[in-house]
């Protein structure tokens, strides 16, 4: 009975006297196929096979431009330190055997989860590729195109080619993400145990991999991809395509891309909150146990979520932001310097890569800076991990603005107009102003230090009800600042560019559009380092749950709490940065629509005219298909939360023991109930997302047909992208917020404030906290994918609206 | 002990057993001063006045138009008929004295925030009159204008005038609104304890003589300014103005009408659902006391909130609901015969005050469709109410089909086309099935004979956390059949319009957007008995509240929980009926204002271009404005039930013989508090509504003069305006159905389900529904009311954009 209570108080007693949960259970890691073939082949034909595929794409590299080496030198640069980085993390102990086994049931969990949820990704994009090659095989083109070597079967090919490209470089994306967070968790786990410095140094080193080895595959691929286009296709030589309209060939490898990240993001982020949600409703609320207790019986699950959810799905996020990003502002790049006749324009249709390449160099110094050396032991008062990660950014920050300036002045002067660069070196800079203000405004709104929270967590105090009527409202209300800034980023990038001095024949201004290219790059220069803040969060959660799992010290759990707590602070702000990035690079792949069917139609479409009744409805259909988009994914993670409460009360109804720690809870089952039920839930929406486009532009292409309306279904199309956009971003602005918003204000309490934790106050913010699970980490970062891959679709299905 | 228990189960034992709590404290009703300035003159002399107005009325009218003296004649005729009902229903007794002394507390109650919050309505109204006269002085006009008789002082004067006329207007339907209500509550629980049939029917006709006298005065309003003006300005005399632009001088009247409309809502709103969350938190969820329980210290607070909430606010809304749609559609027919150049206009431009004259006489007939002979008394099972006003609906629909055939055939045949009048026809059929269609289905999404409530019910069996989940996907995905149907809407009304045959000077066809006018105004056709529908509830549940206070016997409260039950099911259908309507009515409006800058600029606005950044960046903050707006509004919900809460507590802890019926809580504090807060909390998202619409067109107008682009504010006020329609129809859909929806899942819950009373799963669908509260009572119907505010004030502050 004493037992008992001091469990309902949440209060656990000494570690030791408690048997240990975990028999001894560690199982080989899986390797994939095409892992074990390499490791197969001897290392020295490995190496020469290697080694004369990177002289291959230097070889084509030099021969398209020498801007391509540069850019495949840093990569190849950074994969190397990334190399480094790997071994450096896994050189760290796994601590004792304990620690090892529950690290091993998470991976196991985590990769099992993977294989199923790619395997059933990779059929899909099979699918899609498919009748992208259909739709290209049949669609129009003029005998001019087919003059050029760009007609259907080349075209049909290209597009098919980048798609698979990009949907298998997502996928990598996120397996690498995985892959390091599943190993690194337990080094964390056990470095904790010597000092904090270290844990928080593997931690952010291991962040570093992956993010390194996304923004690297992001930039790598896309040169590639241009490089062999450019060889393959003689560009530039007489009679062939010229290389202001390269980069359209590129779109499929965004669409791929934002397609697999999509389902990565959905699938992911169901699993992981499904198994929170349900963990926190039955443990907490209803028995009263501690976050991550061995005793709950969708612990693992919960920690397998971590890692599939946080992990794999915003690696794969963040690659398609870079993707989507780099190649619509390649495409701006090439139709404004087509339009201004510069000479040699590959500078400007280069220049996304050449900001990447100096973003791994960046990010790279701004990770390394994070040293392990200074004293903080366990015993001695641990410096603060937050101020350590922002010095790392502010370092990263200012050098991002010294690259940027003088990657503009190399790339983007031109003598027709001699200041234009430092113009959009200016856009630039609003761009970084503009990612630190979003990170500032989701820490003012999600951070206990800020009126927002406190009053939120006051609200709890009334009960329940009102606890989530002021969340909402906060969410609701965190939306203004981040679209004021964003609108005086878009005017004023648009307004330097305009003004840039760079003119068409007419002699009017037209650098406006790539001015909010460049302000995007701007926003996107420190990508690698804002990556790595966000994947450090959730290798430090795990490594929470491992150290809590395996029952170790208080002293120790509290240094993996305070990094956990920081987790959750970059966690939410990173979103601020990512959902400003789509804001920006949606508007762009826009513009980059309306060339791309102008070119396609043999017709200018510069208007979207909203007075036009048709087009109002297809806005109205692209705002509502975000609200049942996030109804979907909210409803997915309610039903399976729902599946793993009954799950997790049977347990502990039929196996008395699991609470006085007599009986083993069957993990093992929450993990498979809740993997099966998210990889059912993501087809859902996923599947609305990218038929409803097809289906709302084939119905008014018909529908203008019939009426004599032409391009009506590209309008509607058009007006439906830009409605879902700033309906997306606000709504996903909204859920972020709110989410992390509850998820603070019940840390807030948790410190001791208005009753602590175990008080009616404290439930009522455990509720919140419920709620704003599948708000920002399910629906919002699937709206940040969402909004791009609606952006890329439209660009490659465009054939079929016209 | 044992009383205490019961009270915590829910069951309250014999009534008779308990004290009265009411002593006596019977007040005078208050009457304001117009009316006992009017009862101080002789009636002799009264009579006279009112029949010398009326002759006057009848001669301009007749100056005017046939079909002006056909709609006046109407108007009066259902005056007379409304003087019946409530002679009628006043005639009926009040009921033993403690009925009618809690008749009187809410009556007072109810009063004095009306008198407070109106006058603090009519200084803002008066500012803004000053405002608008200030803009409309100093505007530019053109010699053309001045010549014929439209110059600046006399569109000064106009518009004012008719601003001024509308917010009165505005402001009497409000109070008719909630004149009848107070008196009638007490009446209807009178009859309860005699008969269902009776209370039914004396709620009904309450609320038909206030849909009467709202919809009345709309159409007599826009008629008489209408006369005025033709006689006034010598239109169609040579030199003057043309008919076809009268119309375009009553946006005032629209305007006047939604801004009071906006504030009543807001304020009325928050009040209402302050009181109720407030009450519910602590006396169901802490204490465990039944609804309207007379130990609550926050019942007659509620109580009052039905009648300033429900009743005052939504007449309000309904009269500038049908103020809007009249005149933007009278623009668009006047704008469409012009170009047309039909000989005589007035049929196409009065065509709406015909069909809302027809409404009078159907929803009239519908209302007294319902009548009280049948059996049906204590003792005799009852009919189901729903089943008689779904009757006398149907009775509605069909003579509406009727009618409005006959009316287009009157009004709208032309010999130029001698079949539009029957596309038109169509039209109205359109939206008359479009009305049916979005009662239909918010009675799907929120009446717990249907799936989604019943699923909602079952995830509160999971806990508060899931609960608010499903609760918010089931609103979230609640917008996409809604959107569906108005997009079909909208496309098929053009098309039958484009399709009448009407044509301009170069053949082009012209007849979409009145073809869509005429949807608007069959959706509309039934208002009245819609209207009757609406009031009716808030009547029922305070006659239900008035029952519970006076103690009657439990099967006196049976039939008010039957009649409450059915007013909840009609208030969520006519809510998804006045969002239906407000977006056709809004993109209508939209038009107008596109005919408006035209007008003014001399220069045609016939393209709003979302790929302009800056008519892209209106459009991100039109969006934003609705979610801001809503943040305001539920947070201010919040933050007066947090008030509210700790008030009750502390008369519970501080007054502990309340709860054993020993002392009387203190009422009267609970209204103050919730009077005071609500006109405070309302000042703050009703500025915002009313001053960013005007600010950034100011913006964006001194942007493009900077850069160069003519039209730039009004574009961008366009944008923002469209933008802000789209989101605010999600919005309101989604707060709207959400809140229902909770509301009967909790309701389901109480016959017995899952747990029944007083369980878990109730608290937690108790949680949904105080969540629910100021989603669908606040910020819900004030979008409604925000969405035509904003395009009737771009109406009338067009001038400062331009």
């Amino acid at each position: 009975m004493m037992m008992g209570e001091d469990v309902e108080g949440g209060s656990l007693g000494s570690y030791q006297d408690r048997p240990r949960t975990f028999p001894n259970m560690r199982n080989k890691a899986y390797t994939p196929l095409i892992f074990r073939i390499l490791m197969g082949i001897n290392v020295r034909v490995l190496f020469i096979l290697l080694l004369l595929s990177l002289g291959m794409i230097f070889y084509i590299g030099a021969s398209t431009s020498g801007i391509i080496v540069f850019v495949f030198t840093v990569c190849i640069i950074s994969f190397l330190l990334s190399i480094y980085l790997t071994k450096w993390v896994l050189a760290k102990d796994e601590g004792p055997p304990e620690m090892a086994q529950i690290s091993d049931a998470i991976r196991d969990g985590a990769e099992g989860f993977f294989r199923t949820q790619y395997g059933t990704i990779s059929k899909m994009a099979m699918l899609l590729a498919l009748l992208i090659l259909c739709i290209y095989l049949f669609r129009s083109t003029t005998a001019e195109q087919e003059a050029s070597g760009v007609g259907r079967s080349v075209t049909a090919f290209v597009t098919v080619t980048s798609f698979l490209l990009g949907a298998l470089c997502s996928g990598a994306a996120g397996y690498v993400g995985m892959w390091v967070s599943v190993r690194a968790n337990v080094r964390v786990s056990s470095a904790a145990r010597r000092s904090a410095r270290e844990a928080l140094q593997i931690a952010v080193r291991s962040g570093g991999f992956s993010a390194m080895v996304v923004v690297g595959m992001a930039v790598m691929g896309i040169a590639i991809l241009y490089a062999i286009f450019y060889v393959w296709l003689g560009v530039d030589s007489p009679g062939s395509m010229k290389v202001t309209e390269l980069p359209l060939l590129l779109v499929g490898y965004g669409f791929g891309a934002s397609f697999v990240a999509l389902f990565a993001q959905l699938g992911g982020g169901i699993y992981t909150k499904a198994a929170d949600v349900g963990a926190d409703l039955v443990g907490k609320v209803e028995r009263g146990i501690p976050e991550d207790d061995p005793r709950n019986p969708a612990v693992i699950a919960d920690l397998v979520g971590d890692n599939v959810g946080d992990c794999a799905a915003r690696g794969a996020d963040l690659f398609e932001s870079i993707a989507a990003e780099i190649i619509s502002a390649m495409i701006l790049g090439g139709t404004m310097s087509k339009r201004c006749k510069i000479e040699d324009p590959s500078g400007f249709i280069l220049f996304p890569l050449v900001v990447h390449s100096f973003d791994l160099v960046i990010s790279s110094i701004g990770v390394l800076s994070i040293r392990g050396t200074r004293k903080g032991s366990v015993k001695s008062p641990m410096e603060d991990p937050m101020a350590v990660l922002q010095k790392g950014y502010s370092i990263t920050i200012v050098l991002a603005v010294l690259t940027f300036g003088a990657s503009t002045r190399w790339m983007l002067y031109t003598e027709q107009a001699p200041s234009a660069w430092f113009s959009f070196a200016l856009c630039g800079l609003v761009g970084i102003i503009t990612a630190y203000a979003f990170v500032w405004i989701s820490k003012y709104y999600t951070d206990y230090k800020y009126e927002p929270v406190r009053s939120l967590a006051l609200a709890s105090s009334t009960g329940h009800g009102t606890n989530i009527i002021a969340g909402v409202s906060l969410g609701l209300e965190s939306t203004a600042l981040p679209v004021l800034i964003i609108s005086v980023a878009i005017v004023s990038a648009f307004w330097l560019g305009q003004n840039s001095g760079l003119v068409d024949e007419s002699g009017k201004p037209i650098g406006g559009l790539f001015g909010t290219a460049v302000a995007t790059m701007g926003m996107l220069s420190t990508a690698g380092y804002v990556l790595t803040m966000d994947m450090f969060g959730p290798i430090a959660d795990n490594a929470g749950g491992i150290v809590e799992m395996s029952q170790q010290p208080e002293s120790v759990r509290e240094i993996t709490d305070v990094l956990d707590a920081v987790g959750n602070t970059t966690k939410a702000t990173t979103k601020g940065f990512a959902i400003g990035s789509a804001a920006l690079a949606s508007f762009l792949l826009f513009s980059a629509y309306m060339d791309e069917v102008s070119t396609f139609a043999q017709e200018p479409l510069t208007q979207v005219d909203i007075a036009i009744p048709e087009v109002f409805v297809g806005g109205l259909l692209g705002s509502m298909l975000i609200f049942l988009f996030s109804a979907w994914a909210c409803s997915a993670v309610g039903k399976t939360a729902q599946e793993v409460v009954n799950e997790v009360r049977r347990q502990f109804i039929e196996r008395p023991g699991i609470m006085e720690y007599k009986e083993k809870p069957d993990y093992g089952r929450c993990v498979a109930i809740v993997a099966s039920a998210s990889l059912r839930e993501m087809i859902k929406p996923g599947a609305l997302a990218i038929i409803s486009p097809m289906v709302v532009g084939i119905v008014f292409r018909i529908l203008g047909y019939c009426t004599g309306q032409p391009l009506l279904g590209a309008k509607v199309v058009a007006a439906m992208l830009m409605f879902a956009t700033v309906s997306g971003i606000l709504m996903a602005l909204f859920l972020n917020t709110a989410g992390g918003a509850w998820d603070n204000a019940k840390k807030y309490i948790e410190t001791g404030v208005l009753g602590g934790k175990g008080s009616d106050c404290h439930k009522a913010a455990v509720t919140g906290d419920t709620v704003g699970d599948p708000f920002k980490d399910t629906a919002g970062p699937s709206l940040h994918v969402l909004i791009k891959m609606l952006a890329t679709i439209t660009l490659v299905m465009a054939p079929i609206f016209l």
